[in-house]
């Protein structure tokens, strides 16, 4: 038994029993280990931000950390976009980095760098073990850190010579971490909830993290219906459950100026597990801030505490039955289009109209599916997967997660092509692991926002140099081509017929299919 | 005018005329003020690590950096791998990486991160730019900065509106950065290194850096072949200069014993702008530096000096007349393989037979490649480029980034599939923009690399989860499918005849091509 074993043995002692993989000949000794415990279920990404990424959709449809492995600091360098993105969704993650052995770093060989000042910006916690004997606690620790709530990134750096570290046959069991519940709000953030939501008009719950599920939501619904406070969310959420029957929540658009236009009559922001609403980016003469600013937010609970009790308490608090009705009305379904050439708008009436029970919805649609999360509000009852920090390249890989997490549940991806393009790789993964992912590429060949945003800064007409910066034709990425290339099935469409002749026909498989959808 | 036109212009005023880019909103005023400079070259990547990868080689091959245009953290973070090699080449590049404007970090929006924090492993210099009147002096220190022997990594913050800040009509002219020329090295050092070669046994010069072009090379081979000195390279190289009737140089093997056999004569090293030899990674009871100890190297010079200088001044203090012969014996080409199933070692004697006048490799053949250096020392006189960081992933783009800086040379990638999968993005950039790159996939569905380590290490049967983390098979990657998505033309070859045949029609057109050899 060598340090590697133990770290693998505490891992799977504290319900992590899912790598995703990178490995490199520093992790080795790590790789074997694994090798050793067939539990750990370990899944290779032929690229880091597939492993982040894939480990970010686990632990979200999962509740419960993954492990990733990555190879020094450069491996962990290509997973930091997509552990920006978990950092932000406060997903919890144990990221395990081989680095050289202790007494090699010295050396300055060619794969030396300072892990720790890359690890640190998109962790929220980092340690290097030190010796092999340290392991066990070190990873029990890890794990206990991202699990607390509302969910860490914890990275622990891997020596090659802790892992290779003998360890004594009396080598005590694992430590199992002892995991805390979330700490519950105060009675005075409740009385203040309250008392605001009977004073005032435009009164909001701003609703964030697991108050975006299904026991909080139906909460809040029965709050709302009795009191007619809004029921808001941020841009970008780690996971919403929604669809027919379940409390519907609106959601504080992507651009700043609709941002603003929604949220102009809100006189008093109640925060449950979410910040109040800022601009994505700033723009000139464009407010950072999105919501009035006469009355200071209310916080009736942090995304630490546990947003369920917060609500239940409110709701107690304003005298509101536990039976009350909760439903909230919603806009009837869009009609289902027929024929004719394929738009973003068909796409994503089609999909919320075809979305199977409790499918599992990776959303990386950027300009083409804002529309998705309106009409899908009457879909049948689906989890919704957000792109939560804004660095693109997330979508496949979540969705690769996802699947590994809940293997009897459809997960369809809304992706669009630029964005696909960064982690691409995933889709080998889907069809290694056979995972039952539906990928709709919504192809409109361009950085379409950056589009947008050229016009925001007044270039009506693009150049040369925007032009090749901003398109992404010449030539045309072939989407059937490249899933092939990874061996998945992929069909091309570009009318409304095809289109739902194709999601139906994914729709009936298993495993893994890709939908290029020419818009 | 304002800030980000005052940028592009200093860049260009520096002679920094190519930006590699991946922009995203917050560098929309730079886009646009590139969009009203033509004289700048902008080539697009969609993913950031093509972007560093294609900087590194533009500039290993212009000896300028190029630019390149990255997105807040996340899009820094996934261009870090191939700053990592940048850094570990002593490239010179100007990144610019776009963040929030100024006022609205505080706020925390989605996309906020430690920039600095990003950076800084992977960068020699980092700044951030305060406001538009700065950034002039503050591109020009960075264009300073990054060409200042042996080159550097530079990496400019560019807040958004320090970009679109508006300058007043009289702001002067870009300033243009005075460049130093490399200090010389002294005449102790000079002194020390002939008296070392008069007197001993096994001296050893290791040559590194702009040693190993040219010129150095043509003064270390006179040296050599006057003194009996052996020459010597590291094991991974920013540009060697090399083939028939060049300095043939020795480098040092990969794996660690083989790297410790061929030093173990030497007695003393005499270091020209490289480090003294230390293993790639540590292994259980092998040494981490690979040449005997007895002796302290002799530093002649530091990658900072001037080599060339420092190599004549050694010739002139042993007496070595500028005319003197300086060509050193290399073995006899290998015989071309004439039929077969195709192998590792066959790709590698036929395209070093094959290489045509005045082209430029890009290794990163890996396992597959480790016999090219030797068989191609009779090759027709070519740059050889390396993976100088050892963090796969930069064949590709490297190959792009050299295309850029030499139009009229073939550019030849040998690439490992897997560690071309890390950036294989690149070949869309070698599409979109022509490039004469010819790539040959060394397709052995493996990370052959790790499938020895794991050998290493003891395991000799590897079970389900080390193969599943060490094979790239179920599903094999269907490079041809690959290539076709980007839009770049390839064929499938097993066999010597038409792995030939697919050369010789590879090597007679111009633009990308690539080869999968199945191997």
């Amino acid at each position: 038994m060598n340090g590697a074993d133990s770290l693998c043995d505490t891992l799977l002692a504290n319900d992590v029993d899912v790598c995703f993989a990178n490995p490199g000949t520093s992790e080795m000794h790590f790789v074997a280990a694994l090798d050793r415990k067939p539990r750990m279920r370990c899944v290779l990404g032929l690229f880091e931000g597939v492993v982040t990424g894939a480990a970010d959709g686990y632990a979200r449809m999962a509740d419960k950390p993954a492990a990733t492995l990555l190879h020094l600091g450069p491996g962990l360098g290509n997973g930091l976009a997509n552990l920006h993105n978990a950092k932000r969704a406060r997903t919890p993650m144990v990221n395990v980095v081989g680095d050289h052995a202790t007494y090699h770093v010295q050396y300055d060989a060619p794969l030396t760098s300072d892990v720790e000042g890359v690890a640190r910006p998109m962790s929220h916690w980092v340690r290097r073990t030190q010796a092999a004997s340290d392991l066990a606690a070190d990873a029990a620790e890890a794990v206990r850190v991202a699990r607390q709530a509302p969910g860490n990134i914890a990275t622990l750096i891997l020596p090659a010579d802790a892992a290779w570290g003998e360890l004594p046959a009396d080598t005590p069991a694992p430590p199992v971490a002892r995991l805390d519940a979330p700490p519950q709000t105060t009675q005075d953030a409740v009385r203040a909830a309250a008392q605001a939501i009977r004073a005032g008009q435009g009164v909001a719950l701003m609703l964030g993290g697991m108050a975006l599920r299904e026991p909080a939501l139906a909460v809040a619904g029965r709050i709302a219906r009795a009191t007619g406070v809004r029921l808001l969310s941020p841009t970008s959420n780690r996971r919403t459950e929604r669809g027919i029957n379940r409390t519907p929540v609106t959601r504080v658009p992507y651009p700043v100026d609709q941002a603003v236009a929604l949220l102009k009559d809100v006189r008093q922001l109640i925060l449950v597990g979410a910040s109040a609403p800022v601009a994505f980016f700033a723009y000139p003469g464009k407010p950072s801030l999105l919501a009035p600013q006469e009355q200071a937010p209310i916080v009736l609970a942090t995304a630490e505490q546990d947003l369920l009790q917060a609500l239940q308490w409110l709701a107690d608090e304003l005298g509101i039955a536990a039976g009350a009705p909760g439903l909230l009305p919603v806009a009837a379904p869009a009609d289902m289009p027929r024929s004719g050439a394929l738009t973003g708008a068909a796409v994503n009436i089609i999909t919320a109209r075809l979305l199977p029970e409790n499918a599992i919805v990776c959303d990386e649609s950027v300009t083409q599916g804002r529309e998705f999360p309106l009409i899908s509000a009457t879909s049948a009852p689906h989890d919704w997967l957000q792109l939560t920090g804004g660095a693109i390249g997330i979508g496949l890989p979540l969705a690769a997660g996802a699947a590994v997490a809940c293997p009897d549940r459809k997960v369809i991806t809304l992706q669009a092509d630029g964005s696909g393009m960064y982690t691409v790789q995933a889709l080998w993964t889907q069809a290694r692991e056979q995972l039952d992912c539906l990928t709709i590429i919504l192809a409109n060949r361009s950085y379409a926002t950056l589009h947008g945003e050229m016009k925001n800064v007044g270039v009506q007409e693009p150049g040369r140099n925007a032009k090749r910066m901003l398109d992404l034709q010449e030539p045309s990425l072939d989407w059937v081509s490249l899933a092939a290339g990874m061996g998945v099935e992929a069909v091309r469409v570009d009318s409304v017929e095809a289109f739902t002749k194709a999601m139906q026909a994914g729709l009936a498989r298993k495993g893994p299919y890709l939908i290029e959808a020419l818009i």
